[in-house]
């Protein structure tokens, strides 16, 4: 049995998520469905982690273990013929037998991108958070920095009894101003070993807060240290996530063909 | 009778162009709906100029002449409330009454985006050109330069006997590497007093045979010399193209809320 590693990218505006549900168009369903009709298996394909709907992705990783005799260009190409637009395999390459898309991974990237423009630029709606009014990205800059290091981020998650394991290393939390069709572009780049559920939303929401000037940078340093959710600013909208990338330990996964 | 400018942007994926048609969803049109429930009145809207289907705008400019009272800010938000989601009016303004959005513009910026991964970005599909294979942009940018300054560009445009006076003065022609989600992607800016017909379209085709080692950069000098329609490359598809801005003389236009 071979186990290989496909990585991914979706427009998840029109899937439900990136987990098989009972109902709905999902990444996981969406990708199964074409693994069957390239190799006549039904397999289970494991993603590196979830996404929920709405949300995007640059560098998802998937696992899947198969007796397909493709080689790995053949099977980024026979998927890709398959596939819907909106989602594509970028790459593929074989595994040893112990890799796991999540298990494995030890770095998640993601990029939130945020419109501040008065109206905003509505080629950009399905992937960028408008957001109105003036915001102080000095400040915002600020209160991300905080977020660096080893810290229990029970305040920047879904409350729930099943999340007992709240303590993560975020390895870069900083904002960018990006030029893409003119305009303000402002994204929000965070990186950790691993993210709890809703975490980035949470924070960006929260990062949000201290751009408005409704909480210092001080007060956001508060809402990590107290660790109460209900402290910490609302969800911001899916829409505006991508994960960008995953990172595993040097030399488990060596993409083929992916341009550098 | 009061003479007002607006400043649009539009994704141009679901309209049939800018310039109304007796059938389909045009920019023109869903603004002229959109004025009259606003205003009651049954109005022509002049564009700086016309986009093609799927040609997106950030900065498209259009006037027209009314007689309502409601002051700017108050028609940017009456039009955003009637209109779809994929057609922003971002600011408007009071003009003198000799202003025209097409005769009074003195230059159009406008910038072409190339997706030169592998796989495309799925979250991009409908405002990036995907090509495939590598891309010489040093080349590409050598070939974009020659074009600055005033030419006759009647190779980069439709051939039709419509079309006789084909010189335009090229301000600037530039290649920039951008990074939004990842991966390679390559922005064409041009900017020039006034473009032809499929102008910008024919410049990306022709240069990107240049990216691709098909044609020398002197072979592309040559083809602007010539003035041959066939010596050129294709056509490149519309939905790469964006038009960022449209200029007028100093004072003519003065938007008031628009964000710097």
């Amino acid at each position: 049995m071979r186990n290989i590693a496909l990585l991914l990218a979706y427009d998840g505006t029109d899937f439900i998520g990136s987990q098989w549900q009972n109902q709905g168009r999902s990444v996981q369903g969406a990708l199964e469905e074409a693994w069957e009709a390239l190799t006549q298996e039904q397999k289970r394909i494991t993603l590196s982690g979830r996404t929920d709907a709405g949300v995007h992705a640059y560098g998802q990783v998937a696992s899947i273990r198969s007796t397909t005799r493709h080689p790995p260009l053949t099977i980024v190409r026979g998927l890709n013929a398959r596939l819907p637009e909106d989602l594509r395999v970028q790459d593929a390459c074989e595994v040893t037998p112990d890799f796991h898309a999540r298990h494995s991974a030890i770095r998640r990237d993601y990029r939130y991108l945020i419109d501040a423009n008065m109206v905003p630029l509505p080629a950009l709606r399905h992937m960028v958070l408008h957001v109105e009014g003036r915001l102080d990205l000095a400040h915002m800059a600020e209160a991300l920095q905080i977020l660096e290091g080893t810290h229990d981020f029970a305040a920047f998650t879904v409350q729930s009894p099943d999340q007992k394991r709240t303590v993560r290393t975020m390895h870069c939390a900083k904002l960018t101003e990006i030029e893409l069709l003119g305009g303000r572009l402002i994204a929000l780049d965070v990186a950790a070993n691993a993210f709890l559920q809703h975490m980035v939303r949470v924070i960006v929401g929260t990062v949000l807060l201290v751009g408005r000037g409704r909480m210092t940078v001080s007060a956001f340093q508060q809402v990590l240290e107290g660790g109460e959710r209900k402290a910490a600013g609302p969800t911001a909208a899916a829409h505006g996530l991508t994960l960008m990338a995953v990172h595993y330990p040097p030399g488990l996964v060596r993409w083929e063909s992916r341009q550098a």
